[in-house]
């Protein structure tokens, strides 16, 4: 199995957009650069979180094109690069490739329902074989809740095999720990990481690499304390903590609720914005939601950077 | 409302592939042709039956531009124009409303799970006033077994009153009679295509337009005499016919089922390429769709100019 890029806390970041509706590249870049600062280990833009799909392909590029020369290190970044059409995800994991990304998060093709596992086999395999690239790493993106068709442990096996150098670890976001805690204990050495922090103690403990959680892009210094503390005695508090800000954000639709966190502390109302079809919080919502979090003692990190951006 | 472009049967077209796994420009004009001599009242091109969301956005406008060389008159495509973001959506109208289109076929933005009706009608509205043509038709295609977000009885009623000249009809996929007796009831004048022949007697009978059927690629004709005779004493002898030849079809994947028996009875093993992730017939699922096709007595209609193309 191939060396990994990847391990501890990786956030799947917001995507901000202007007040005509277009990706703000320049909020974006500063958002990234706070977050590693905050202590990401990997920058999963274009992920759920992140609204890639409510992107075309071609914003994608030129948003990862507009990250790279802002200086984020291609080394720190795993795209999202799904897509329906065999066609469109090739594209964007060579463009990636094409910039020296550390990695790339791979849906599965989700329109068609009910495929086989030979199906979702044939279209990753030919996204691989298109791009042909040693510089390879892909993430499988296992989100069955919303692509309905994800990647089964049998599945997950065969792209192990067939390309040990190349498909080298997967996101696990069923929200079903006995699917990763079986994944981790089939696939050894293969990268595991739970899309929510609720299940990174446990999944440290069982082998796994790290979490990729959209809360990061909120907590990512509270979920990266954890993930450096978890052989301490402390680590089961500190589980319990996060684990309590996570339920908190679980009561609001999670990504217009993320980003009025942001645009409330960063007094930027303008980071509230998100793309059709999903819609912001109403103004009830977000009283309630900030209110919720100041009941916890919740604070957002030191605004460094991204303030000065 | 505004005069309606299509009624009868409308066929949504198989794509062909070339060995390469491209797009077949050549292949796809001629059965096009080969679909309106048979009887076909329009061509609803880069439909659920189509593989349109294995094709990217680009290969989608290129296939569209050829057909439209290859002289297919605009006024007989509704080419579906459905996309995860609305900027792709929009890129999508816009070029079928500039080549003349008889209409659009428009998908739910289908990745996010669980948006609110809101959501659905703030992407629609944003493409509608992007693309900002008077000449656009568009008809909502509700799908909901693949697609899972759908458009809500009421949803269909607020773009009605918003957008009275441009949202013209539906196609309305949900397998589920008392959804399209209900929008028949509530919306009279607005278009509805049942998405399955089985219902379109009983659909004609309650003011459908016609339909918008997958079978409709090999069965043109025997569709069509029932939207022609179906006031005649023989309309329930000819429903049963064609509800017989369907449920054949159901017995099967859908897709490469439909591109086998062209493949078949043109002689053209080519023709049963599907992109993942579909996956073609295997053999034996092939020999039992041809013998099960062969008991009803099922003949594909007269080649005519496909076979000169």
């Amino acid at each position: 199995m191939a060396a990994q890029n990847f391990a501890g806390v990786l956030v799947p970041v917001l995507t901000p957009f202007t007040a005509e509706g277009e990706p703000d590249a320049r909020r974006h870049a500063a958002f990234c650069r706070w977050l590693l600062d905050e202590g990401a280990a990997g920058l999963a833009i274009f992920g759920t979180t992140s609204e890639a799909n409510s992107l075309s392909p071609t914003e994608r590029m030129k948003l990862l094109d507009r990250l790279i020369e802002a200086g984020i290190p291609a080394a720190k970044l795993m795209p999202g690069t799904g897509a329906c059409a065999l066609t469109d995800a090739a594209d964007l994991v060579r463009h990636a490739v094409g910039h020296g990304c550390g990695g790339v998060l791979m849906l599965p093709p989700f329109y068609y329902k009910g495929v086989p596992d030979d199906g979702i086999f044939a279209f990753i395999s030919r996204v691989i074989e298109k791009v042909g690239s040693p510089a390879l790493r892909m993430y499988l993106y296992h989100i069955p809740p919303v692509a309905v068709i994800g990647y089964s442990l049998d599945l997950v096996g065969r792209f192990i095999k067939a390309y040990p150098q190349t498909v080298v670890g997967l996101k696990d976001s069923s929200g079903d720990w006995n699917n990763t805690a079986a994944l981790l204990e089939r696939y050894p050495g293969f990268a595991i990481f739970p899309g929510s922090e609720i299940f990174l103690l446990e999944g440290l403990r069982h082998g796994a690499a790290g979490t990729i959680t959209a809360t990061g892009n909120i907590n990512t210094g509270g979920i990266r304390k954890l993930y450096d503390d978890w052989q301490k005695p402390e680590a089961d508090a500190l589980q319990a903590e996060i684990t309590r800000m996570r339920k908190v954000l679980q009561g609001y639709t999670v990504i217009p609720a993320l980003k009025r966190v942001i645009a409330h502390f960063w007094r930027d109302p303008g980071w509230a914005a998100v793309r059709p079809p999903l819609m912001p919080l109403d103004e009830a919502q977000s009283a309630r939601l900030l209110s919720d979090l100041e009941r916890i003692g919740f604070r957002l990190g030191a605004r460094s950077k991204a303030e000065a951006a």
